[in-house]
């Protein structure tokens, strides 16, 4: 069995760096924060033995070395960056629980025959720069490194700038490793298993998404002097797309998703009309027809929307994957050992999206799972117990050990 | 007549300073491009031989003596600032027309029995700080000095720190000054005198206005992992409340209008249901009652929007005035002065508001009004022609002419 205070010291000790203002975490990708949860990240992995690798995106994987020279290696991780206002387990948790794993084999004096690399994954969560899981995207040759490289926050600063800038662009190519496995332990972010009281979570799917970015042009005019039948609205086109993206989510359930996180308006002054609205929407579900079903069906109302409105709309697609199927054998080895371990469970589909989804394009792979408090994620109350983290890296753990081979 | 080509040169001038991206202007309140315009238009006031007062507002009050040390001045100005993405004209020529007026009364060696004070209002525009004519508020006694002082714009900053820091806070007690009466020329901002072909608008009335600031809470939580029955969606209620303006504009046709110009998601990242929707609704009206109902129907349905979602609201009225009637006198003055000019004029109701409708609360007062085209306002692309400035420049000579008394 893994250190569970141990794990649990790591956590609070990361947590420290890129506080919140509500007690999670502000820590996002490539910013000063990120560079200093890196170096610490670092610390831990030499100090457990490990030797570091950097790639072209900033991702990092910490190997330690296994006893077969040609055997490849068991991949573990998941990312340190957060949301903006964002928990202090979400990703963190699956880096420090394979970091823990490794700490608990040298404890215990383990060899396995493949090597095991501790991984952290660069700009996971997408919040500054969109799409999420960027790097994992990139490293599974679904995104294209330039255009990574060349993609903005809002303050218009360039991705592969900022990864200069904080010093953290490896040398290494971009998806040049190959993985005997990828696992990666994550809090569900979502009610199930606390609900049903359950330790862990057998992730057997993940579900597609799409990220759509909708540009919608009006006409700046006067609030008080520009009469209603003259305003080309484009404020008001995007609150009746906002409740189309609800109606198609509805009108999919169960297990379809669907919201807006990002919204901006041009000028954005109290008596102008919106010359330029800008905003995202998020539409997710785990079946791959009614994914694009709800693409279509958005789009085609967003359409009929700014016709009758006069708006102009653009979309771009900034985001996207497939429903995913994780690998059965993996799937099964976790929950053996949940069982092995005396652990409740039951199968989950993940509704985030993880760095896993894309592992799983080029090596087989899978997900632990460990409840959190209300299933609130995204949000700095995010909360788990120290005993569902002991739980959850413990599965990792097992079904790890059991991959690499002792 | 005044020197329509002089005055649409010192128009240009103006111009040049707080240059916008497409044409127009951004010299907003208390900018140094507000602070530049203001020295620029000093050293104009200075050469046609005025006196400046500077209140602690910041408002500029350029004086030409009249003969009578006991008459009361007649006040005619506007503002400088402008909107974010404004135009050349909105504000800018009623003081630069009033300045013309002094000038060709220099030129023609027009003495006046009352004193002319051209006047150029601080914070007219409202965008960067709330409320809209803030220091003409302050000085008819409707807005609080402190409460000025202390208002923010979306950087935090304080209106009475900005003002300070440009150097234009003045000694004078704000609302000491009596007045015989003031006078504003200004674009139409709206469709009518273009569409009707008329020179001239006598601006009989202004519309009410409310502006509310929602504050919308809901939980912050994860786009993807977050079931559509768990949300407590702000975004969601903004969208409703935004089309519930829309229906009770719509319903109190015609003349009345509602919009939303200012939106903040907080955390505004694109997997995150946001926690905080903060928003500015503004909505007018000519008829008191109507104006109230309008209020007090849009409150009504953003309280049950919200209850459904399990959303709170909180409304905040950060602007406000009644419904305006200008002094029948003037009006009649005004309408004469483009008779014996030989103008077409009309009746009109000014759509947009002025700091000529609190000056009305102290003192008699009315405006003149020329075209735009397309009503454009509010917009880079807001353009009016030499001869409607020339025009309506005319008619306020003439009219603070018979008023001032030669
Ligand atoms: N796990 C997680 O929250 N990832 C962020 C990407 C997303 O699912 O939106
Ligand atoms: N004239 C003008 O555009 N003033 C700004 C205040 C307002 O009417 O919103």
């Amino acid at each position: 069995k893994i250190d569970g205070g141990r794990l649990w010291d790591a956590l609070m000790e990361m947590a420290k760096i890129g506080p919140g203002v509500a007690g999670g975490n502000n820590r996002q990708t490539l910013t000063d924060a990120d560079a200093e949860g890196r170096a610490l990240f670092r610390g831990w992995c030499e100090d457990a033995g490990m030797t570091l690798g950097v790639d072209a995106m900033g991702t990092m994987f910490a190997t330690r070395p296994g006893e077969d020279p040609d055997a490849l290696p068991v991949y573990v991780g998941s990312h340190l960056d957060t949301q903006p206002t964002g928990g202090k387990y979400d990703g963190v948790l699956g880096v420090l629980g394979a970091l823990e794993a490794v700490r608990s084999m040298n404890d215990l004096g383990i060899r396995t025959k493949h090597p095991i690399v501790v991984t952290n994954w660069t700009n996971e969560e997408g919040a500054r720069f969109a799409p999420a899981m960027m790097a994992s995207g990139v490293f599974a040759g679904a995104i294209d490194l330039e255009h990574a490289y060349g993609r903005t926050d809002l303050d218009g600063k360039r991705f592969g700038d900022e990864l200069e800038r904080i010093g953290w662009k490896g040398d290494e190519p971009v998806g040049a490793r190959e993985m005997h496995a990828y696992f990666e332990l994550h809090i569900e972010q979502g009610p199930i298993l606390e609900a049903e009281e359950k330790d862990i979570g057998v992730v057997t799917h993940c579900q597609g998404l799409w990220w759509l970015e909708f540009t919608l042009t009006g006409k700046e005019a006067h609030t008080g002097s520009t009469p209603m039948e003259m305003r080309v609205n484009a404020g008001l086109a995007m609150a009746r797309i906002l409740e189309a993206v609800q109606t198609v989510a509805m009108s999919e359930q169960p297990a379809a998703v669907g919201g807006v996180g990002q919204m901006k308006f041009s000028p954005n002054s109290r008596n102008v009309l919106p010359g330029t609205v800008i905003f995202t929407v998020d539409i997710r579900t785990s079946d791959q027809a009614k994914l694009d079903r709800m693409r279509a069906a958005i789009e085609a109302e967003a359409s009929k929307i700014c016709a009758a409105l006069g708006v102009t709309c653009a979309v771009e697609a900034v985001g996207h994957f497939d429903p995913v199927t994780f690998a059965p054998e993996l799937v099964e080895r976790v929950r053996r050992a949940a069982d092995r371990l005396g652990y409740t469970h039951r199968n989950i589909v993940s509704g985030a999206g993880h760095d896993a989804c894309w592992a799983a394009k080029v090596a087989p792979a899978t997900m632990v799972m460990c409840p959190c408090v209300d299933g609130l994620s995204h949000n700095e109350a995010e909360e788990i117990t120290p005993e569902w983290a002991e739980k959850g890296a413990n599965v990792l753990f097992h079904a790890v050990l059991e991959t690499a081979e002792i």
